[in-house]
């Protein structure tokens, strides 16, 4: 999908090491980027002197776009993340005023905020692209990507998963679940993946492991907060005690898959790569 | 609905203070009654010599089944929390080998397994009854019981919590959301409310307060595991600096009502009854 890669890339960057390895991208193929970098979420030393940034506030929004503008991006990423701020952390300029006010409080699920902002960005001519219209390679792949294969138990329990984080994503509020021995152990909020697995440490039963299910929501636009694994998430897995991990195929980002499959098989874990259809009940 | 104070009633007790409250009642009203008090669960002094009891594991089913066809019990209460085992923790008897054998894997939802274990108990010719029907007053009232009364972000933050809780108790999965300003801070699955609404306190944005909705499941039966807050619930929440809870009118067990009414007075929060209808989109 790199059809136009002498197009100036926006990138606006959160946490996680992402927005670094898209960077180095750019450098690499020689692609003109400008990187927005949000405080409180991008890593500190993302970017120096040698790279064209801007440091932002997320109430400042309206300065952002305008720079973007001003540099000639046609193209934008948003990649990273982002831990939402409280209306009250939000000290706005008066274009994110503007759009607050237009956004209202319809925007505060997990997804309306971010889909009001392309939709803003996209009022400017500026195009909201993907990571993976950017990248290649950066996506799970469907199947079984480890040496170890998820056992019948294992399946009855991605099966429940699916059928529970799917729902959970059509509702707005997260996108992974944890279930052992068909009980749902835990459900992701605002707390995030790694949180979730760390606190199903405490609620799991002897017996079989469990797995971790993760899914972009069905209403999920791709270019937005897909669902992201690395190989922390193995770890923290395993520590967990569970078996593996189920993502969907095609729409969760693999941070370094590589690492992460090379990690997973050292770990003795499953990764799977699936399409939920195949999975929910008809 | 106390209609026949005069038939035995078997008490199979779980965790917390609801099993003592109803054995008091039992003697205050000088009903025939007789305990099973499950191992694990049930609190340690909730029975002496002075109380007709057997303590089980829940494997033993079967032989709680048995004594309590000889005791002549009519009637069964299953009241207070139940840490559901893993099935290799359940050495069953030989009854509840069968028992497992015909209700299957499908049982390992949070009320399938409670649900075939009343169909069973009933094949027996022993009547399984909800609390609500042995004991009155314990149930949630409609609309606002406290002095605090919920604002209107209350009232939106309520709204987005019913429609999400109320997709999860479909799904078989809990009871009880977290919200704060329209967003869902946290899920409950097996951790319960207690641990939810903690966790939350890291959560939580600068800002408005934040509610907990909790909701009977649409296909619960009243009989098992109604929703059920205390002054405890009310203490966390405040700790996690939540504005108050939304319970589900006549589907939760307030335990020990005058207390917890006290209590959410004292430290200022609303305790609120709801019909969940009234609030789910259309």
């Amino acid at each position: 999908m790199e059809d136009t890669p002498q197009k100036k890339l926006g990138i606006i960057a959160g946490g996680g090491t992402l927005p670094r390895r898209l960077i180095r991208h750019c450098q690499e193929i020689g692609r003109d980027f400008f990187v927005l970098a949000i405080e409180g979420n991008a890593l500190p030393d993302l970017v120096d002197d040698s790279i064209p940034h801007l440091w932002l506030r997320m109430g400042q929004a309206g300065t952002g776009l305008k720079r973007m503008e001003q540099e000639g991006v046609e193209e934008i990423v948003m990649i990273g993340t982002i831990r939402r701020p409280s209306f009250k952390d939000l000290v706005p300029d008066w274009r994110t005023t503007a759009f607050f006010a237009k956004v209202g409080p319809k925007a505060l699920g997990d997804d309306g905020l971010l889909r009001a902002v392309i939709k803003e960005i996209e009022a400017e001519k500026m195009r909201v692209v993907g990571i993976q219209e950017v990248m290649s390679d950066l996506l799970a792949k469907p199947g079984i990507l480890t040496k170890k294969k998820p056992s019948k138990t294992d399946l009855i329990d991605i099966k429940r998963g699916v059928g529970a984080a799917f729902e959970l994503g059509k509702l707005d509020i997260g996108q992974s679940v944890v279930v052992q021995e068909g009980l749902v152990l835990g459900v992701e909020a605002i707390e995030g993946t790694d949180e979730l697995i760390k606190r199903c440490a405490t609620y799991k039963r002897k017996g079989s492991g469990g797995v971790l299910v993760k899914l972009r929501k069905p209403q999920q636009d791709m270019r937005i907060d897909l669902p992201t694994i690395g190989t922390r998430t193995l770890e923290n897995a395993k520590n967990s005690g569970l078996n593996g991990v189920a993502v969907h195929a095609g729409n969760t980002l693999i941070v370094d898959e590589e690492e992460v499959i090379k990690t997973a098989n050292k770990l003795g874990m499953f990764i799977i790569g699936i399409e939920p259809g195949e999975y929910l009940e008809q």
